[in-house]
């Protein structure tokens, strides 16, 4: 893999002199493209062997750009804050906006091969390791992201000359640890595990360049030249609209659903609906208080139609929750801010610490739902979006969040009894919009985008319950149930106490 | 995952009876146009539990589709011939032609779910199948198939119905085996292995359609109208042409490539030649004929500039072997029938049964080789091929075939002596063509994309090796010798004797 990165590239003083005053004004050019076009956001991953210039190139990168456009992430080891989340979060957050570049110093890639070259991990462990990086890959790319990724490469003689060659210079001696040595011992152990990890990961929409590291002048002008080629090809040659290689899910050919399997003549009477209220809002705050929740997260994720209660259901829960430990986050239009992002973006920025919980007054789920329905997204955005969050999912599980997802489901008819109550009520009135109004209009489409969601959504990690709301009572019972079972469950399969 | 399909759908016999026959229509007219476009190829994997009535619908599909344009193919346990092989080559040659359609039963979803639900495998060995067979679906539909996936889905009870209604009618008592019942005794173990294959795999471009499989009128419609709206949305709305995301790699920016590290000053006189090309030869002979032998098998991949000496070094090799157990192939541009297959399966079909050598005199690098420079496939296209290729070969890796890829390496001075002196040589006139001349005028873009080729291809399981042709004698040494070492390093890995 590497072998192209080990014949003493050079670039001769003369040469890089006269080069790069253009290269520079075109770097500019391109990106004050890029901001007015805000079309894309381009990310910039620098990973290598030690010494072959990593640092030296982002330094250099960031003098010869707009460095307002430009955010630089190092990833040394994961903070408490980003510790406590699922593992990609802390790259999630790192995600520059369209129009902006974002260079990730050390990135996905550094856990996975460092612990496979250490012998922590298993290969099997790497393959799925980098199998979630080119999900993750894909994802970005498909969201429109310039991905460029720069493998600085070194010989094993010239890494050990590049270490002396620091060492002896009192002012580069800092920069070579114990660390770095030990390192070295092991760079045919490294060598194989990158040489996998790029083979694996080597992408027509997410490219390894590979850059021998020891000419400064060398490396500097292969990656600021290859960034323009990037930036200049996406300005020049957008991207085309894509067609769906394959159907969209086809609505069910007889007149049933999986919504129609929801019970909704399930009714409580207020005094048993308070009974049972209070004893599982009680068995609630017990288990958000017990010692194992400090290592696990809740995300409660709440979709249904409008008026189906939603408020009422997030309100049961939250009561039985300290405020301190959970927040609710109402989802509406994206910021600007977030529309410059992935969709995801907007959710991965509020997923919950280890120990909080995250409530969603309608979530992800919009994807599939109301941008598939009303159009704001393709066809082909919508179509990959449903593995896109079994991906987003796993990653919760993985990293302990009980995830609850609940469809509040009411008939049509309830939904207009609901209406015109609100409308008649003086304090309830700004609940109703004319939006209201027209999303009732659209009701079979929404039942399509509902059923297709669940088929393909409600998976062994991220069940859907479906809640038969036409009754509230009872729609907050089986709500707080559902939540107190699940966190139970998930409870016992933690060790320890 | 299923929860969709254990409604209770169900088609009444008279709205079947009034939609077959326009349904059977609008099916033959979209086969129709598809064999006149041969735009693309449509597979149908047929999967899901027993008894959920998979070859009915299979014998449904071909009963109301012109049988001319469908191949139906079932996959038990492989044949001799296809075990002798790496494990997707049976379904590579099972792959419809564009124009026509192809009905897996059984597929390469089988084995990996079967094994993993009888404990034969772990959760990572499912893992990395899974992936495995993302990057096959996803390199299929990027070759422009339509791939629709069916699972067949039963609840446990419905399941156990449909076993007794079997086994009760003396007609049908014969499809229930002892296997169906002992499957059906791991149904909970099948089904939760079944839902996490299809939540990994259920892509935009590949998506699974749960059909509950009761009832027999619902499941022949949803499957033919499905398949109805994938035609048909290709043939009204084919694919746009892929523009790339990322740039395509750029050239070396210095003077410097891995080409110039090639010594091109090698030479043999012709006594030593003589020697050592006995000596390697018997070498080579005695390990074709080591027991081991048996168990491995052998592909060597010629690649280099015209006239650089391919069949010469290739007629020295073949010379050693035993002619009963290999096959030489020559790559020309392909035939009709193999302009109609993704680009791979020109030489999947070719690749050589265990104990077997096939010698590729030009190979699959054709696609980031002259497709790429003379424009015959799209940017996108031989961008993706690099991984596609690297798949394919882990394929071979991991089927004990040792794979040995050489470009020879001349310098365009020493092309040029050879081109004339074939000119001038009554017996070796036929070797020049127009082409030949028309290829050196582009040397510069080959020599790019021949870097490229080795900078993405050349990997831990498959490297390249880059011979030295000026000398013809020395070129021939270097080619036996790292078959010879190539072929001893994978029969020391080879346990028993």
């Amino acid at each position: 893999m590497f072998e192209t990165a080990e014949v003493g590239h050079a670039i001769a003083k003369e040469v890089y002199a006269a080069e790069v005053p253009a290269l520079r004004a075109a770097l500019l050019d391109a990106q004050f493209d890029a901001l007015q076009a805000r079309k894309f956001a381009t990310v910039i991953v620098i990973a290598g062997v030690d010494g072959a210039g990593k640092g030296e190139t982002v330094n250099l990168l960031t003098e010869w750009l707009d460095p307002r456009q430009v955010e630089v992430h190092g990833f040394g080891p994961p903070t408490d804050e980003e510790a406590a989340r699922p593992v990609k979060w802390r790259f999630w957050r790192a995600l520059p906006p369209r129009g902006k570049l974002g260079i990730m110093f050390g990135s996905w890639y550094t856990q996975p091969i460092v612990a496979r070259a250490l012998g922590q991990t298993s290969d099997s462990d790497l393959d799925q390791a980098l199998e979630r990086i080119n999900r993750f890959e894909r994802m970005l790319a498909d969201e429109g992201i310039l991905l460029l990724k720069f493998w600085f490469h070194l010989s094993k003689k010239a890494q050990k000359r590049r270490l002396r060659k620091l060492e002896s210079d009192p002012r580069t001696r800092w920069r070579v640890t114990d660390q770095d040595w030990k390192n070295f011992k092991k760079y045919d152990a490294f060598c194989d595990v990158s040489a996998k990890a790029v083979r694996e990961t080597d992408m027509g929409y997410a490219p390894w360049i590979i850059v021998e590291g020891e000419d400064a002048r060398y490396r500097g002008l292969t990656v600021a030249k290859t960034l323009l080629a990037g930036m200049r090809g996406r300005l020049d040659n957008p991207p085309t609209k894509q067609v769906p290689l394959a159907p969209p899910p086809q609505p069910s050919i007889d007149s049933r659903n999986i919504l129609d399997t929801v019970d909704l003549a399930a009714r409580l009477d207020k005094g048993e609906y308070e009974a049972r209220l209070e004893d599982l809002q009680g068995r609630l705050a017990l288990l958000c208080r017990n010692p194992k929740f400090r290592r696990m997260s809740v995300v409660a994720a709440f979709e249904g139609w409008d008026a189906a209660g939603k408020g009422g259901a997030i309100r049961r829960v939250a009561g039985a929750m300290d405020a301190r430990f959970y927040d609710i986050v109402p989802v509406a239009a994206p910021t600007e801010e977030e529309r410059r992002q992935p969709y995801l973006w907007r959710f991965w920025r509020r997923l919950p610490a280890r120990g909080r919980t995250t409530i969603f007054d309608r979530t992800w789920y919009g994807r599939v739902l109301v941008e598939r329905v009303e159009g704001f997204c393709s066809d082909a955005d919508w179509l990959r979006a449903y593995s896109e969050i079994n991906d987003f999912e796993e990653q919760l599980h993985d990293h302990n969040v009980v995830l609850c997802k609940f469809w509040l489901h009411v008939s049509p008819e309830e939904q207009m009894r609901r209406f015109t109550e609100r409308q008649a009520s003086e304090f309830k009135r700004f609940k109703i919009t004319e939006e209201d109004w027209r999303n009732r209009e659209k009701w079979q489409p929404y039942v399509h985008a509902v059923c297709d969601m669940v088929d393909r959504t409600s998976t062994e990690i991220a069940p859907w319950t479906l809640v038969a709301a036409e009754d509230k009572y009872s729609a907050r019972i089986q709500v707080l149930q559902t939540l107190c079972d699940r966190i139970e469950g998930a409870m016992d399969r933690i060790k320890g106490k």
